[in-house]
């Protein structure tokens, strides 16, 4: 499983991911979700999977495909736009499941695949899109200004709690790691190391890219910091007195 | 969609459900899903259900026929233990199945039921048991003294972080009103009222069993506290300061 969720906010772009996928918990590794496209200044994208491993893998190569041959009409490189980054995405999506989804039926396997696509175009605004296994895909909105792929449920209700459009970036951040703590807690096939990738308006590159493993003074802290003060919030709500 | 949980403590047991019943989110209904068998100071039963609305619907009254009946050599008021409660529960559930769930799957419907089970008859000590749609059961333990049923991942967090064994009562009613809050908040499909039963160590009877509509103050209360208390905690955690 894998838990992944991209944030677009006013200051800029919040990505974070885990990195453990599995099949069956006695085969469980460590695969980076997080794929990186910059060219400071003028193009910066971000790109979090989920889903069937082989599968995403496969998108993945055939976009780094597309960015190293000079022949390619379309590839991220020279997208005008995030809607067409999106789209070439999505027909990606849709070349891998013209090639497989037959063989995978014939083994009781569901063509599974998610995407969070993020970034910004040098003269467009940071743009954030989910790309579903049909190579359709969805925009971020005011309302509704992040995507989780993966074992979302356990991490979505402190997303919907704090986060606003107007969240400063380093608050975004603690949210993106709070809601994954919570969902390493209930999910075993969720698991470090993390990786934290923050983009600003406007610099069309990376931030910061933070590689989050159990070391990490910071993630260390949220984890027991924030079990403490929920219990505390707990405590201190009064019990009914029905009788 | 529903979402119950049973909660086995020393003190004795804390039920809650929901009480919506969809078939796509524009037809809506409230039922009941906790049902109370009583025989006050000898036994009492609580049974909460989720799943398909017609399989758990005739598994209670499968239940509710085999009890009045004189014949039955089996039912929930002459079982001697509540092991054996579980196991006329799960056989309830085995003859729907042979019934219906052929018919159901000329149609592409899953056979899908869950039953939460908890009581006590006197002489034992309270027992909690989650029966599933093959019939078969668990029973819970001190490592996990609960069970949830329907859409169980939101609420799944405050619960495992805050129950014990020794939790007393109305801090465990407590932890499930919020842990319902969460889940309601989530998903549109969740919905008051809620039925919260409350059965305590050796009385064999219900001691309180609340209907919480929307109007409840302290439902309400819990609703805004808990949020509140929440967003404070997480204003109160640092931001990461990667540069």
């Amino acid at each position: 499983m894998t838990y992944c969720v991209g944030m677009n906010l006013d200051d800029g772009l919040v990505f974070l991911s885990d990195s453990r996928t599995n099949a069956g918990v006695d085969n469980i590794n460590t695969f980076r979700k997080m794929n990186v496209f910059e060219r400071p200044g003028e193009r910066v994208m971000l790109l979090m999977t989920s889903g069937n491993l082989a599968i995403t893998q496969t998108v993945v190569t055939l976009l780094k495909e597309q960015m190293a041959s000079h022949d390619a009409k379309l590839s991220l490189w020279n997208v005008p736009n995030m809607f067409e980054a999106a789209r070439v995405v999505g027909d990606a999506m849709r070349e891998v499941y013209r090639r497989d989804a037959e063989a995978l039926q014939h083994f009781g396997v569901d063509f599974s695949a998610n995407v969070v696509l993020g970034g910004q175009i040098f003269g467009e605004s940071p743009r954030l899109f989910q790309v579903y296994s049909a190579g359709n895909f969805i925009e971020s909105t005011e309302e509704t200004p992040y995507f989780q792929i993966g074992e979302t449920k356990y991490g979505k209700p402190i997303i919907d709690r704090v986060l606003r459009p107007e969240t400063p970036l380093p608050v975004a951040a603690k949210c993106a790691l709070i809601s994954m703590d919570s969902t390493i807690r209930s999910n075993l096939s969720v698991g470090l190391p993390l990786d934290l990738v923050v983009v600003r308006t406007n610099e069309c590159k990376v931030a910061i890219h933070q590689k989050v493993d159990a070391e990490d003074p910071y993630f260390r802290m949220i984890r027991s910091r924030w079990g403490e003060a929920l219990r505390e919030a707990f405590v201190h709500l009064p019990e009914p007195d029905w009788q």
